[in-house]
């Protein structure tokens, strides 16, 4: 089943409550879902509400409805804040949003300027855009946070303790062991180049715990995408 | 480290032997990487060798060198065996090949056709590309076998006993969980429309179990990719 967003907070959004979809939503709705007056259709603010409108008004560019049903999903009990270097192939960074969104249990994604980036520049909003639509279409119903991009320096000291993935032939623990339930993991993911030997160096000093992500060596894309799944992984039910 | 390929196998390659990479490789070798004569490169069969060759003839077309290191990488004690649609799109089913061999522990991949796929023709000499570019980029070893399309049906009876990963809503067992360490897996994906319900039976009378991937609704590409994963981590020698 389709889902569509809502920009509402959720102290605005009751059964009763008249809402008004935005112009790419209400588009969607028309010409490519083909919804209808009288139609019921799900749709998420991104903070927990899974709702039911139903679609009463429908003029050219924006499409009126009521909310008829709510329910509310709660806040998983960890979270995972993945800050990683944006990719100089963009491509592969927006990648990285789309399957890290699907896979689920990711609470916060900070795009990090390191010493050896070669991207520094990304758009926020296309990169907003590809995170709202991988959360309609995996069906789930709490938006990630995309942060503005902040060098590595500034990060580490602003958020202390975490994990940070390297590729330096040095000690370090797998994160699927390091990781327990329940926690808020910050995990560190560097550019093409690595993070250099300071950069690891100031990330220790600040809490940070050396990991590898396997025996591989990874893209970064991939190397966030595999820390993700491992966090999510760890806090599902039913891993051991 | 750059890793290059050749096609001999295990019983040719000694130190000592003389090899030619063939042309596409030696464009890589001279053109992209600038090695020349007396450079020694690394190199890999697929078939679990890495060598040291020297490079000792330069000629327009294929480069000629000489063994002169030798490493034996065993086979992991487990295997996984993807058998997959492919998507519509077809980078999306590109991009599970690269990402599943990057991943690393992926034995085998087979393309399946399903009652419900709508891409019934594959390109295999560019799939088998994206797997050789993506076991070099990630210096493994191993090359996974790419086996010809078959149909799902024929696919089941041959090769009895395995996971079946579907979205209906019944009895599934986590395939995390499901998992020993050590096993001979095999995991079915189906396509954009899911598996046929009766695709589904044929598969559990023919000994599959029934598994889902986690609690989001994947992608056809993204839950080839979780699967290969989970079967990587629960033979790792850190899982718990």
């Amino acid at each position: 089943m389709e889902l569509f967003f809502v920009e509402e907070s959720n102290k605005n959004l009751e059964v009763g409550t008249s809402i008004v979809f935005s112009e790419s939503e209400s588009n969607h709705l028309k010409n490519v879902f083909r919804k209808e007056i009288g139609h019921k259709v799900s749709a998420t603010n991104g903070q927990g509400l899974h709702l039911k409108v139903v679609i009463e008004e429908y003029n050219k560019k924006q499409i009126k409805g009521t909310v008829v049903e709510k329910e509310e999903h709660t806040l998983p009990n960890y979270s995972s804040h993945i800050a990683i270097a944006p990719t100089k192939n963009i491509s592969r960074f927006e990648w990285f949003l789309e399957k890290s969104v699907e896979i689920g249990g990711i609470s916060e994604i900070t795009p990090i300027i390191t010493k050896h980036s070669e991207r520094k520049i990304i758009k926020i909003e296309r990169c907003e855009k590809i995170i709202q639509s991988a959360l309609k279409q995996s069906h789930q119903f709490i938006l990630p946070k995309f942060n503005p991009v902040i060098s590595f320096d500034e990060f580490v000291k602003k958020n202390q303790k975490g994990y940070i993935a390297h590729c330096y032939q040095e000690e370090k623990s797998p994160l699927f062991s390091a990781i327990t339930k329940g926690e808020k993991n910050i995990v560190l993911i560097g550019p093409e180049g690595d993070f250099s030997k300071d950069e690891v160096a100031l990330a220790i000093e600040n809490n940070y715990t050396p990991v590898n992500l396997g025996n591989q060596r990874l893209r970064t894309e991939t190397a966030g995408v595999v820390a993700c799944h491992m966090i999510s992984l760890k806090n599902s039910h039913f891993a051991l």
